[in-house]
């Protein structure tokens, strides 16, 4: 999946919504040519009052869409709970920005995946130094699985133009730093569906070895995230764009 | 504990480290005329190879000590498996900043304090605008707790002669925004020994409900953050600099 | 002026605005005990359409009702054009936090001040570290004129709850590395007026050597700044909490 | 110079240090098909004791030597005294980011080039937001040059792996709001020479209109900046990537 000459697409909505849209959403992806599919299931939601995903149900709605379409998955275990069903079912266990500094559930993701070796995509807190998100690795490296992805995201600055400010610095300095694979988010990195294209062109263009949008059959009626969120149907001009910038590092798509 | 007259000093070492020191701590804040008593069993360490806590055991002998001189105890809760315990046997659960965004933590605090009504003391994320503070408390607030203390400890900025930039803004914006009571955790809001004083007296000139400290019988010593301790032999000193200025808002300490 | 058992106290309006507003906030300034009156006569505006002040009008309005009330002033000199003229008629030389990085007016302002020895207070930049602002108290100091005050009003972070966030960590930080009197400007650090008692309190507890802050006889109608500008009606009130706070230190007030 | 269609590269040496070395980079710009060269001769530093450039005699040879090789000149202007000077001999008037709020400056930048409409390269602040920046070019739009142009050069952030965290995402931002080109100094937004490729990559890739660093014949020995300046044999390999990755944007070199 990730190699010194690919780039990894993965795309998805925010929160699995309804098996319709769930299915809508992989079928796109699917047809765009990206062989892996995200989707929340459950949501660290800032507040107690918002939409807090479907939980087990929207588990198995993306299982399933991803198995019909036959791609593989990623979604966000937010609690210890949650993580055997997790770890069981999907292909890439999410750890997310407001999770790193959770070291309770990353030594138990060490722990579980000592064995299977899944991947585990660990996202960058908009607060943390690089220095602080290759500890935070290590909690699951150190465990015996070496299957991290590291995922810049965006860190909190003084600039509210942008929702976070994208640090694409991050990827030279933690490919320097790490050989582990090194994944740019760039729906949260910049919160504007108008950003993703050209973000994404700049994250593989600074060497990143893969990236990841938020992508929905309707962004106005998503239920989470719809500002950031690409229509599914601008999938196939987002894939070919990577892939024009992807050739010029010598790299191809995966 | 807290009311509108009142300033509420905690203090304490940041970790349990021996039977011998925790007592000797113990006995210092006691003696200072100080009711509340921190120290830390299970640690959240940014590296998976720094000293992690003495876990249960530490638990055991932070309340022993406690006892022992007549404190009320604060420690922190770093994860769910720990929490049945902690809520039975401390009485004022800590969210650390680390976990003000694990909001599964949260709930589950929430629920198990729905009756008991113990003090939850939450600190603010050093990441988290004061609206996501205030949002993070809703958790347990909306759970059927409504004694949250919402705690100031530094926020994450770009000057580095101090550990944190301490918000002291945010005392008066949470008092007109909320009323629960709000405590400046000046150890990790400075990061030095040496400001922890004059940094008192600014939170409780600022209207803060509460100052707590890091305290240790020897901090050169100390296994965690010795550098932002205060030595035990000036906590009368502190006390009494905290009382002269609780007195100028007409409050006493408790 | 300054001394370590004094604590001085700076007020008045953002802007000079017309001769009527000046002298009421003279009047106010003076009958509250003030020493020092601030007023703005030449403005820097991030907008070029927003109002710039009078200019010269304003420096000799600013003068003439300080002279009878018999009050010193402070005013900030935005460039070189104007600095013999504040030279000449001014007792506290300003330079803004947005012309802490202007070497060039920093050089000027030494050597004009080389002999007279006039003092000179210098805001930080609300982007610059503690020991920035301490390098360039250096451009002026190295030409001769050791009077120089340190002011912090505020840098700039994440949170938008408050228009910056006081950096009241400063004081102790800057009163340990340097002899400089320490000055806290608590109108632009906070950016509201119902913040200006608590955080002047706060300032003066940290250890700071003086408090400014913007005072307007009728802040709804100010022309700039209005929202963190002071009531002059309730100058003595705010005089009075300084002067409690100041007491517990063994200060005085200026 | 700026066009839709164009990717316009600059470089040269931070600061003009002597005949040889300005000469030699001037060669090596030339020589890597660059028609903009970049030094310093006016250069504003955070301390007094540090290197202050070479003055007049640096423009004269800046001047000198790009004319010797045919190149256009960009030199930073620090301060009204030697605007005069720089406007008639240099071709494109750099703003340094510590200037940008020095509206004094950028009011008589307006007015000297209103009627030549000579170039100006405005840098972002390191604590400006993108509003901010486009409210500073209005000082010289609105004076009646239309040709300014906008730089993004890294804010300032808690990371400090680098230098400054720079700002990718003001790039589609700026290009959504303004029409004015938008360029990305590289060196500074970074700090490092092994990031400089990649993030110029990145740079173009996000839809820049330029590209701007530092380049010296011998960083190691550079009087200011070695470390972020890129070494002038590697100038062939820098134009080479980025014209790889415009002309998948279907974008040639200036």
């Amino acid at each position: 999946m990730f190699a010194s000459d690919k780039v990894t697409l993965i795309a998805g909505p925010c929160s699995v919504e309804t098996r319709e849209q769930v299915f809508a959403a992989a079928k796109a992806v699917k047809e765009a040519g990206i062989k892996i599919f995200r989707g929340g299931a459950y949501k660290p939601r800032t507040s107690p009052y918002s939409f807090q995903g479907l939980g087990d149900e929207g588990l198995e709605l993306l299982v399933e869409a991803a198995k019909n379409y036959g791609l593989m998955t990623v979604t966000e275990v937010t609690e210890v709970d949650v993580l055997e069903k997790v770890h069981e079912k999907i292909d890439v266990i999410q750890v997310g920005a407001r999770n790193m500094d959770n070291y309770s559930l990353l030594k138990k993701i060490g722990a579980i995946t000592a064995e299977s070796k899944k991947w585990v995509l660990l996202k960058r807190s908009f607060a943390a130094t690089i220095e602080e998100l290759l500890l935070a690795a290590e909690y699951i490296l150190s465990a015996g699985n070496p299957n991290v992805i590291l995922c810049e995201r965006g860190i909190r600055t003084f600039e509210h133009a942008t929702r976070f400010t994208l640090d694409l610095n991050a990827v030279p300095v933690l490919k320097k730093l790490s050989t582990l694979p090194v994944v740019v988010d760039v729906s949260h990195g910049t919160g504007r569906a108008d950003m993703l294209i050209p973000m994404s062109r700049a994250a593989i263009a600074a060497g990143a070895d893969g990236v990841m949008i938020e992508a929905h059959p309707n962004p106005k009626e998503a239920l989470c995230d719809g500002q950031q969120s690409l229509q599914t149907s601008h999938l196939k001009e987002w894939v070919e764009e990577c892939r024009k910038v992807a050739s010029v590092l010598g790299k191809s798509l995966y």
